[in-house]
C-alpha cells in the first residue's frame, strides 16, 4: 500500500515535466523554499552533492596552478560602475545595501552579483612585475542576483559558486588558461556528472558583460532544453584599462594585463536530475553520488540480520559511501522506494535466507535490474557495477542528446521541428543579430554556441538566406 | 643588505604589539584591506589556513553525526524580530538590503549576522515527530556584522566561520550536544593550533543573545589579552517557542525542540598569529601551517643544484605539504627571512658541498636552531621534528599563559596588577553584575569565563567583599 503512494506522489515525467523537477527537489529533500521569494535552502542531501562537486573541481583547479582566496560580500556601487558594459548587464539585478547598523550608508554597497570588480581593485594593488604574474585565484562563494523567476538550482536569488579570476602578461597565456579551464569544465560534466556537452562560444549577444570571448559548456536536458552548464570568460585587457592593473614587462615597460574568469554553480545540480531522473527520481552517477551503495534489510527482526548489515557496512566503506537503514517503522518496500527516489546507484537486499545461502540481492538504479550475489564476491561485483552504471548512464544521456539533435536549413524547417519536439537544433548563420532575435521571437530559442567543430550544413543562413559564417547550436534554454 | 631591511620592516611585538600584529597580516600577505572600511580580503596563504581550519573540523563534525547544510544569505525583519533578547543583541549591529534589481523592497532583509532565525523558521516545517529528531546540521558561510572599530581576523564586518544548528527532543541531549561541541573546539585549539584554552561558561551578562547558557574558548595572546575563539550555546526552548518547533513524543503528545549552536570564525587565525609569533614574523604550527617544509637552494646557478632541490620535493611531498624557492631574481638571504615571515616550521638549505656530502642543513623555524643532516636520514628526521615543533609551541604558549596568570583577592590587588601586566586575573565573585562592570569601568577588563574546575581562591567576591559564589577568570579582551 505504502510503496503504490509513494510513487503517486510523484508526478511524472511525461505529464508534467516542471511539476516533475519540483517534486523531486522537495521529496528527495535536496532542497526547500526559503522565507524569501526567490530563494532557496540547500538541504543536506543536496549539499553532499554540491560537497562531491566541490572537492572534484578544487582538486583540478589546484593541480592546474590555483589557489582559493577570499573577497568581500559588498561591493561600492562606484567601483561597479567603472566597467561601462559590465554595470550594464548587472545592475538592473543586484540586491543594494543602504544602511549599516543604525545608519545610512553614504555611499550603496550591491551584494556581489559576481566580483570581477572587487578583484580588479584588490589586483591593480597587487601586481607590479612581469614576476608577479600570472595570478591564478579562484573563490568558493555566495552571489545574488535579483531574479524575477526562479527555480530552485536553476535560477534563483542567491546561489552557491566558485569564480575562478586570473591575469596574466600575455594575451595567448590569458586566452590558453580559458580554454584550459573550459576543458576542465567539460570533462568534469562528462567524467563525473555523466552529463555530455556541448563545447563551445558564445555569439556576441550571449557573451558575458564585459567579455571579449565567452565559452560555454551546454547540456541539453530530457526535455529538450538546454542548460548553460559552465562558462570561461577571456577579457583582453577591457578591465585591466577600466581598473589600471599594470605591470612592468621583461624590457621595463609597463603594460595592461590580460584576463581571464570563469565559474560553475550549484544550478548544475538541476542539470544532474534533468539529465538522467526517472519517474521514480533521482539517479545520481556513481562519480558523485553522496550514498553509493544503500544495504536495506529483510526481515530485520530475526536473529543475525541487522547484525549481517552492519558487518556488510563495515566492510564496504572502505570503498564505497554507504548508508544502512534499519528503520523498524516503514517496510523493506518502503525503503526501496524510498532511496531510488534519492538516487542511490546500488541498492542491497538482504535476509534471513540470503544470509544462509551466503549472497545477496544487488538492485542498480540505472537498469532497475536485479541479481543475486555471493557474499564474498560482493565488493569486487559493486567496484564493476560502479563502473558500468557510470559509463551506461553516460551513454544513455549521450542516445537522448543524439536523438534530439536536430538539423535545420531554412526558417520554414526550424519552426516545423519546434511544432513536435524540443531539442538541439543545428543551423547555418550568417552571424547578424537580427537572425538571432528572429528565433527568439518565433519560439524563445536562443543561439546556445558556435562550437569548436563546425560542420557545413549549408552555405547559406537558415534564417535569412545569406552568407553563412557558422554552424550553430539552438535551443530553448533555462 | 636586503636581509636587514626586511627585518627592519616589521615593527618590534614589545614596541607596539598592534602594529607588529598588522605588519606581519600584510607582509606575510594573509589578508588585504578592501575597499570597504572593515572588510577584509582574505588572501591565499591566509585562505590556505582557513582551508585546513575547515578541513580539520569538518572532519570532526562529520564524525559526530553533523551534517552540512545551507541556508539564505538574507533574513527579513519579521523573523529578526521574532526572539525578542536575539534581536536586541543583533539589530544594532546588521547591514540592511532595501533594494533588490530596481525596486524598493516591501520589508528590509538583513544580511545575516547569524542563522538562528532563519534555521528555526525551517526547523519548524520540517520536524514532526520524535523519529525526525535530532537534527544536526552545520553550515560553512560568511556572516556580516557592522563594526565600529575593525582589524582583520579579529573583528571585521564581514567574516567567515561555521555555525552548527541542532535540535533535539530532549534538553539532557542538547546539553550534552553543547559540550560535546565545546570540547571539539578546544582540542582543535590545543592540538592543531598548539594554542592553550581555558573552558567555561560565560556569565550571564556575557552570554550570546537568546542563549540560557554560553560555553567558551578563551586563550591567552602574547600581549596578555584574551581572544574568545570558539563558543556553543545552549537555547533551551526559546527558540523553539518563538519560532513554533515542535514534535510529536513516543506518548503522541506535541513538545516543543531543545537547541544549541556554537561556531568559530576566521579570528582564530588572528589566534595563531598572536600565540606564536615573534620579531621575524609568523609562527605556524605543523598541523595547521600550509607550507609545511621550504627547500631553498644555496647557490642555484651551480650544476645539479636545482635538480636535487625538485628531486627532494617529489620525495617529501609525499609526506609533507612542501614548497622550493628557485627564485633566482633574489637571494638565499632574503628567501630565508620570506619564509621565516610567513612562518614555515621548517627550512632545508642545500647548495653543492652539501650534495657532495649527501647531507643538507635543517632550520626550525620555532626554536631557530639549525642541524645538518644526512640526507638518507631526512625524511624521517623531519617527521619527528612536525611531532617536536608542534608540542614545543603548545608548551611555549602553555608557559606564556601560566606566567600571565595572576591571583586577585581584592580590586586594590586587581588594579595593582594591571598598572604592571597584563593577562588573566583569576578572583572569586559574588555573581552580580555590578561586580563585573566594575572591573570594566576600572580597567576595562571583562569576566573571560567560569571555569568548569573552580579553585577556591578565597571565600569573598574580590571587588564587593560579599560572599562569594564563583571563581572567574578575568582579562581584557579583543
Amino acid at each position: 500500500m505504502e510503496n503504490k503512494e509513494f510513487v503517486k506522489e510523484l508526478t511524472k515525467m511525461d505529464e508534467d515535466f516542471a511539476q516533475w523537477y519540483t517534486d523531486i527537489i522537495l521529496k528527495a529533500e535536496l532542497v526547500d523554499y526559503a522565507p524569501v521569494k526567490g530563494f532557496m535552502v540547500i538541504r543536506p542531501y543536496g549539499y553532499a552533492i554540491w560537497e562531491n562537486i566541490q572537492k572534484i573541481l578544487d582538486n583540478e583547479f589546484k593541480k592546474t596552478g590555483h589557489r582559493n582566496a577570499y573577497f568581500p560580500l559588498l561591493i561600492p556601487e562606484s567601483l561597479l560602475n567603472k566597467e561601462k558594459e559590465h554595470v550594464e548587464g548587472f545592475a538592473p539585478e543586484v540586491a543594494w545595501v543602504t544602511q549599516g547598523g543604525e545608519n545610512e550608508l553614504s555611499e550603496r554597497l550591491c551584494v556581489r552579483p559576481t566580483s570581477e570588480t572587487i578583484i580588479c581593485t584588490m589586483y591593480s594593488k597587487w601586481v607590479k612585475s612581469y614576476r608577479d604574474l600570472p595570478l591564478l585565484y579562484n573563490q568558493w562563494a555566495n552571489v545574488v542576483r535579483w531574479e524575477k523567476t526562479t527555480r530552485p538550482f536553476l535560477r534563483t536569488s542567491e546561489f552557491l559558486w566558485q569564480e575562478g579570476h586570473t591575469i596574466h602578461a600575455t594575451e595567448e597565456e590569458a586566452r590558453e588558461e580559458t580554454l584550459r579551464m573550459h576543458k576542465i569544465y567539460a570533462d568534469f560534466l562528462e567524467n563525473y556528472l555523466a552529463i555530455p556537452v556541448v563545447m563551445g562560444r558564445k555569439s556576441e549577444k550571449e557573451k558575458f558583460a564585459g567579455a571579449e570571448e565567452t565559452y560555454t559548456i551546454e547540456a541539453l536536458m530530457h526535455d529538450g532544453k538546454a542548460l548553460q552548464s559552465g562558462t570561461s570568460h577571456y577579457f583582453g585587457n577591457h578591465f585591466a584599462k577600466a581598473f589600471d592593473i599594470k605591470f612592468q614587462n621583461k624590457e621595463g615597460k609597463m603594460e595592461y594585463c590580460y584576463q581571464t574568469s570563469w565559474g560553475m554553480t550549484t544550478r548544475v545540480i538541476g542539470g544532474i536530475i534533468m539529465t538522467h531522473g526517472d519517474d521514480r527520481g533521482l539517479k545520481l552517477p556513481p562519480n558523485i553520488a553522496p550514498i553509493q551503495v544503500v544495504v536495506v534489510p529483510i526481515a530485520q527482526h530475526k536473529e543475525g540480520v541487522i547484525q549481517k548489515v552492519e558487518e556488510l557496512k563495515d566492510k564496504l566503506s572502505k570503498h564505497f559511501s554507504v548508508e544502512v537503514d534499519i528503520r523498524s517503522e516503514v517496510s523493506p518496500g518502503y525503503k526501496f522506494n524510498y532511496w531510488e527516489l534519492r538516487g542511490v546507484p546500488v541498492r542491497i537486499e538482504i535476509g534471513p535466507k540470503d544470509i544462509e545461502n551466503h549472497e545477496c540481492i544487488l538492485f542498480r538504479r540505472d537498469t532497475l535490474e536485479k541479481e543475486t550475489i555471493k557474499l564474498d564476491k560482493l565488493e569486487e561485483r559493486i567496484k564493476e557495477l560502479m563502473v558500468d552504471i557510470q559509463n551506461h548512464m553516460f551513454q544513455m544521456a549521450k542516445e537522448n542528446v543524439e536523438k534530439h539533435t536536430f538539423i535545420a536549413r531554412s526558417l520554414e524547417e526550424y519552426l516545423d521541428i519546434f511544432k513536435h519536439q524540443q531539442g538541439y537544433i543545428k543551423m547555418m548563420w550568417c552571424g547578424c543579430q537580427e537572425c538571432e532575435d528572429k528565433i527568439k521571437e518565433e519560439v524563445s530559442s536562443t543561439i546556445r554556441c558556435i562550437p569548436f567543430h563546425e560542420e557545413k550544413l549549408d552555405n547559406k543562413c537558415a534564417i535569412c538566406g545569406k552568407e553563412a559564417k557558422h554552424m550553430v547550436y539552438t535551443a530553448r534554454q533555462y
